[in-house]
């Protein structure tokens, strides 16, 4: 079939990393028979510096017409020192979520065995942690009503939650669990918050139709600290806007390596997928950044759009790459190879796959 | 001089650990030439059980003429399993916070030399951890207008600060830095809520008062990886209600031990003290639960009377017993210490101290 993708590579790293992933699309086109055609356009402090605009239409419209979006990095240190900036690179990022829809971001957390030394918690914890963390992106305390009083003495942010709000996401975090471990957690504090309680009711409405699914309940703060206690217990963690930026985060350092962390973010149409690393300014050029974390976003933009077999042979690919060691210098500090070796070698590997 | 001390046991293991922490009192009193009035009162399920409220008059009013107060733990199984309960052992602890005005949870966390092995952490990470969390407790999300819609689809809870609530806690949180490494640093959401923008104000201003103590910023998710990725950076948190909940327990198992974290909630006349592990109900009356905390909770009230050089000796005693393994089982599997020996040891070690 063929597949029209968006490459927003952005800024920093973005470009080198984006080059990787499209190398392994393409090795999953000519092996599976697929054609991916790319149609490239800019985000970010570069597109700020070529049109004034961090999200210019023309990309906006790149986007809206594509299969789905692999997104790079944005973020330059010339915007993040200058407080007057009234344009900032993350504009582009907000704006594109919003016009899109995106309204759930999907984080997965997976333990590789070679690699448990580098996480900072003790290898028999860490081991065998293989969850995907579901957060609500567009609603909650961060897109709520603000207020700050006249005398600027008294401010005040609200936390809105409607049910369909709810609904949405929970569908696809219990779809998920379903090609998974079977097994949802909702993080919330229900115990104290009107909105946690909405999202306890309609979530444990929905379970009712996932019946092969397990549903569970766990409070933010025992949330915090069961990702350090016992991580593997996790298999669809699923949660609102501000409790999922906190977990997913701490989520994020337990394996060790950031550089290996993919997300997508997905509404009603078009979705996009995205290392959760950033735009690394200073590593730009230099063949250095991992590759690794945009490559698994192409394997999960693959599965999105329903090529499951092609994603798994991705994944299978990085992990024969992290395996044998033909990694970035941050999973290993003796390894002399680069960013394209590393994005090579995992083409190489889709395209002769056992 | 003479104090007087409320005893506030409570259920489960309550009664056993702070009987150890009477003992260290007794011992500091006799060393130190200070006389400990005790006067106890029931809280908690043994509360409903003897008078059917969790808090008695009879009990706050003990609480009110004392100079502090200690408390052990509370929470029955009876009550927790039972949805139907209109009163809860909960109630009285909530209550007798609002009741005494205790605006602020304090939470040192340490990591101990001879435990680093317990630790989820890898021993380089905890390393060196010593950091106290302030938590603002009366006010934000969790005691924010609630609303939910007539027809039940809409939900909402309101994060409200006033800087006058900001304001008593951090100069709480700045003479704490003093008489430490001197650090603040203020967890918030700053780039995203109105009321992190006024802490971030407020807490600035302040901090031109304390000019020997420095001031920083984490953003809260990145607070939450920073815990596990470095804690021994920090010194004093200084946060809200429910960014303090998360990265306090958060910060709770870093140390690998529970049964070593003692507490205190303070406000502007009594101050009250406590471990923060719960009743342990299947472990009460056997002899069997870890008192360091509570003997902790003890040093802490001594210090917020002013006795330091006597608190500092609790913690020395206790630090004493755990180089030399004299601990419950939680602590050293093959130990043969229980409840009382242990209380027994850190007392003799005051009276003993080099
Ligand atoms: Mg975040
Ligand atoms: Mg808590």
């Amino acid at each position: 079939m063929k597949y029209t993708i968006a490459l927003l590579a952005g800024d920093g790293i973005g470009p080198e990393v984006v080059n990787q992933a499209v190398k392994a699309l393409q090795a999953v086109g000519d092996t599976f028979g697929h054609e991916f055609e790319f149609e490239e356009a800019v985000v970010g402090a570069i597109a700020i510096d070529q049109t004034g605009d961090p999200l210019p239409e023309a990309t906006l419209d790149v986007c809206k017409r594509s299969n789905a979006v692999l997104f790079g990095a944005i973020g330059d240190p010339k915007y993040d020192n200058n407080p007057d900036a009234k344009v900032r690179p993350e504009q582009g990022l907000l704006k594109l979520r919003k016009e899109l829809g995106l309204f759930t971001n999907i984080r997965p957390v997976k333990a590789y065995e070679t690699l448990l030394d580098k996480s900072p918690l003790k290898k028999d914890i860490i081991e065998g942690t293989d969850m995907v963390i579901y957060r609500e992106l567009t609603g909650g305390i961060y897109f709520g009503e603000k207020k700050l009083s006249e005398d600027g003495t008294v401010a005040s942010d609200l936390c809105e939650y409607s049910e369909a709000e709810i609904e949405r996401i929970a569908h696809l975090a219990f779809k998920a669990a379903r090609t998974r471990k079977k097994k949802v957690t909702l993080v919330d504090k229900a115990n104290v918050l009107e909105s946690s309680r909405l999202w306890r009711r309609v979530v444990t409405t929905i379970a009712k139709s996932y019946e092969d699914v397990a549903l569970d309940f766990l409070f933010v703060d025992n949330a915090a600290m069961q990702m350090i206690l016992n991580p593997s217990q996790f298999d669809v963690i699923l949660t609102e806007n501000m409790f999922g930026d906190i977990i997913s985060d701490e989520g994020s350092v337990i394996g060790g390596s950031i550089g290996l962390l993919a997300s997508a973010s997905v509404g009603n149409d078009v979705a996009m997928f995205e290392p959760i690393h950033g735009s690394f300014p200073q590593g730009a050029g230099k063949d250095i950044a991992n590759p690794i974390a945009s490559v698994l976003s192409a394997a999960m933009l693959l599965a999105h759009l329903g090529l499951h077999e092609e994603a798994a042979t991705v994944n299978k690919a990085v992990e024969r790459a992290i395996e044998k060691q033909i990694v970035t210098s941050d999973l290993n500090k003796n390894s002399e190879y680069g960013t394209n070796s590393v994005g090579d070698y995992i083409a190489n590997t889709i395209a002769n796959i056992d």
